[in-house]
């Protein structure tokens, strides 16, 4: 129970209609794609550790309520995964090609990750190439975060940057978010959501929960404001961004050990998670790659450090692989490398191909005009009126009123603006009946011009001049 | 625990500072109304399966937790079936009249049907006269959801749309929602409440929660999923609120049966369910009813569906009717008909009563400004600039200046307009030199009278004019 | 779990990009204060009952769950203490002052505050200096509450009121929120995790929860209704802040008791507590105290009502202090004071002293911009904008263009902008020609004046002069 904060939490850290849908949407995909194809191939007997190949399409019995209970949370683990991708390819990606990738991740990489990883985690005994061999993710800071950090690189890196996030020859724009505290409320809901997440991870109530929420509290916590600390030397400001993607980051470093690291460790790592975030948001704006939400610094980041962190600070006894740290840091490098290959591997090779045949991104036009509007037939008011203005600055007819939506502030404004355009006519007319009636006087057939000149382009020409006059 | 994120979800749903209000007094009053005589009525010893009457104002003995750990369980049933009238009737019903309704449905109608279904569920043995009869509604997809829908087709149908919805000879407006990505995240809220509503129906914690967690998602996911696919064949683009209203409707769908279907099962009922509101939201406007956020197609279309599908999907030995298919189904429409004609006839009755003495409905002038304003003092700045530009282009008196709020953005604009207005009466002035010295050399009294009509209008007529000379 | 939607929803009810982020940071903080100091202080061995001294940087053995399943717990009861004060001093403290305080708050005054009331909690023997005399607060109305009140009161003292706030020999002006839909949610997301937290607060699982749930609903209804009817009466309209600091004055209250009292008494001990704020608020008012969010007259006028609600409403046995009635309101009496002047104090003399040497507050031209950019660098384009605007009028170059964001609603506007000066100057040199032609006829010098007088004021004053041309 609760899981979904955290889907509501992600949804807004990025906070538009075309996210919001898309986040709906690849919810509602993910859960269904993996209770189709993707619970089968995860949890499913193992064909050699690799992949899974029974129990397609779950039915539980309710005697046997394991299975039930897992499968919410785990669809909801893989409905994360697809979801960092999102943020990642915000304002630009076709929703077409999103949907086609989500489905990718949600019924084929994330299962097959997971089966390497967690196959085996009923019974206790890990049947998964990289699990058996003693790979270590308590709640997936690999399986689940850094697929999803790898999927987001692949994708970002074919789709392209967002228009004017590089301006050529000049510093990078950062493309300001429209509403903070609306991911800050984003934030504290996954906070809580991450909590039950990692405190669900044990699949059984021993005493291991109450450690497991001060740690990840601590790490979040300690990211959040060693992130602030450094990034405000850095950048001179207490910048929001920094709190957000800080205790983000934090928090997947630690998912991967906090049943196992004692609070010191927590708070250890959580800083360390932090400045990793941090220079890899650095190092994707010197490599020109534009990830809209800072969701490859945050998952994939912080998914490796909460991976390489399980040697170095978690209690060995506690994480029951019975290896050596130096052993240990040995197989968690190779997972990583090896969850990198396939993740990054397989979504570059489809959205490449894709690319090749149909288009994965949006017109340019449709990219000025915003998703909201042009995909998901969302209007704002401001739009119409801003719009209806453009068409009579095009014709210039003073004539064309715009269309006053009744009830509204908006519609305010569009009244406002009639009545404008309509005493601009009549204020024309009158200076018309001025300027007549001085070069009235003049016999010269040159003096016509100026009258003419004034009286012409007040008629044909842009509303700007209108008001200009 | 958890079930008032319902309400924050729904609260979200509709978003406006009124809603938001109506939802926050309609939770306070259905809790006490069902405090004072709900729980009574609903829960109180059966008088011949129609009403209860014992128990009234309860007092709970700490040794005996269950009656207490039904009450707000019930409570939020019972406000939830009141908020579902606050989204149809949104944006022109009086504060007094949808007052009255919440607390006719909260002490009254919502209590009365719950007894028919569910009065005897403590004890394991139903007397209601539906619930006695086999009528099986698990967690509400009638008894809460239909009720609401009902009272809430009632309303408008007494209140009437809302102005400009359905302007005579044209296709209906569509007024489009002010926030959807908050909107968004009312409904994943919701999501996460009907999850654990649904899960904490059991009153008992068999093996059968997880269950229905996964039966709640999967039909949800499933409904958004057909929605959107269907409603973007149909309108051409894949409209936010299908996703919004799809999920919905496949949560109501599931609600009455989400303990004893399949998974399959539970993907067709949110099918089925999507469609269903499709339908019925067509049908609405067909027949120019204005339900302002699609309330009824989704609690009454689904809650039908839900109904229904009990009969269709469910296992009979889980269900526990011991009926046969056919029976079942044929309680189950009976049940419909009874709840729709007392919850629908009493709410018109009550209304049509009332609008005969007292406004059920706003001002136009009030529609017009919005609620927000009107009712509850709410003033945005830029509304209180809008005001007094008004005022100023009726008195038309170019020494009055708007107020500058001094420490915001809309100050600021109020002070460019200001400082608009004086270099305006500047530039007059100056005009009024020219033409004065144009016109002085003339002698004919003819030529006074243009000068005159650009000076005298400049000082009496609107605003508007003013910037258009 | 859970407890930290209380946190969103306080960062909420506050709602603007400086005070979400004062929240998250201080919700750090407070965590790591408390892990670092805090605990150690009120839950260490008692030195006199007076203040702890054992357990520093605690770290939890599995076999022994309590200790950190407390943690967390009381580690959010910090927080909340340090975020009460974050809303009343809103919208003019400096960051770094407010830090010191948070610091201050969660790393002396809240564990103290705790310790002579909870200390001993654990083991069910209390043995600080009040609790061992009888004083009951069950969830913190006066630890949590009061403490964060007096702070705050302090702090607000210190700081001053809002520029504008109270023009001298003029009426308060109400500063009006931002966002109420967003409040609202606040609310509600308090709502259910105070009920969470109170629910909590029981350290067992025993009969008690339900009556808790129930008790805590029921007062912060019948608060929210109370605040609503009676500020109607004396405002003259249901405000909406009535209804937001009601229903929070409500659970304030009720959360001394909400394990003692029965239903009747809940009601009551909301519907005083509603009464109480406004009054206080009333009183802050009227001594010229400006608190932004109203988180004194809720969390201190709350709290000092529930405190003194334990004598005279609980059950005494439920209450368990064996003391009487009136030897049982003596002390609460003592605590309410004692806790003042510690936490009151404390913060005025630090606070005091610390603003002899650096400055406490934001320059007045920084709280004019607002904090979310002079602090963050939050930018919004309208801001910018407007200051490009500004730059323009205050040059008078009508040459200059304002920079084009180009794939945004403000870029329209800017772009409009533009368009506007272009026609302006071309219109400008077009009216010159004309009154040169007029003038040129005239033979007298002092013709020339006025044609002078309008092109260079045009071409030289600021912007709005071209606009009233």
């Amino acid at each position: 129970p609760g899981f979904m904060c955290l889907e509501s939490g992600l949804t807004l850290a990025k906070n538009s209609i075309n996210v919001a849908v898309k986040n709906l949407t690849d919810f509602s995909i993910s859960m269904l794609a993996y209770w189709v194809l993707g619970f089968a191939l995860m949890f499913g007997a193992s064909r050699g550790g690799v992949v899974g190949a029974s129990g397609w399409f779950p039915v539980f019995v309710v005697g046997d309520p394991w299975p039930a209970a897992f499968f919410p949370f785990q669809a909801a683990f893989c409905a994360t995964a697809s979801t960092i991708l999102s943020g990642a390819v915000a304002e630009r990606m076709k929703f077409a090609g999103f949907i086609l990738t989500a489905l990718l991740i949600s019924s084929v990489i994330y299962p097959i990750c997971g089966h390497w990883v967690w196959n085996g985690a009923l019974s206790g005994i890990p049947t998964g190439w990289l699990g058996s061999r003693g790979f270590i993710d308590f709640a997936g800071s690999t399986v689940v975060h850094s697929v999803g950090g790898w999927v987001a690189l692949a994708a970002v890196l074919i789709v392209g940057p967002r228009e004017g996030r590089f301006p050529p020859n000049e510093p990078p724009n950062r493309i300001t978010a429209s509403n903070l505290p609306l991911s800050m409320l984003g934030v504290l809901l996954l906070w809580v959501g991450w909590i039950e997440f990692n405190g669900g991870s044990t699949l059984t109530f021993d005493g291991s929960i109450p450690l497991i929420l001060m740690n990840t509290t601590l790490a979040a916590a300690a990211a959040s404001i060693a992130t602030l600390v450094v990034g405000w030397r850095i950048r001179g400001l207490p910048d929001v961004s920094l709190l957000i993607n800080g205790s983000l980051a934090g928090l997947v470093g630690i998912t991967a050990s906090c049943n196992a690291v004692s609070p010191s460790a927590a708070v250890a790592i959580g800083v360390i998670s932090g400045m990793v975030m941090l220079s890899v948001e650095h190092l994707l704006e010197r490599l020109r790659i534009d990830d809209a939400v800072g969701a490859i610094p945050v998952h994939l980041g912080g998914g490796v450090c909460g991976i390489l962190a399980v040697p170095l600070f978690a209690d060995p006894e506690r994480v029951g692989s019975s290896l050596s740290r130096l052993d240990q840091f040995g197989i968690q490098v190779l997972g990583i490398v090896a969850v990198g290959v396939w993740a990054f591997g397989l979504t570059y090779i489809v959205l490449y191909a894709y690319r090749r045949r149909w288009p994965l991104r949006v017109t340019p036009e449709q990219e000025r005009l915003g998703l909201n509007v042009t995909t998901h037939g969302a209007r704002t008011e401001l739009l119409d009126l801003l719009t209806a203005m453009h068409n009579q600055a095009d014709t210039g007819d003073l004539d064309l009123r715009v269309p006053v939506e009744p009830f509204t502030e908006v519609g305010h404004i569009a009244e406002q603006y009639n009545a404008v355009m309509t005493s601009l006519q009549r204020a024309l007319a009158k200076t018309d009946t001025i300027i007549n009636t001085v070069s009235e006087r003049r016999p010269s057939s040159r003096r016509a011009r100026p009258s003419q000149s004034i009286s012409k382009p007040c008629k044909k020409l842009r509303f700007s001049v209108a008001v200009g006059m």
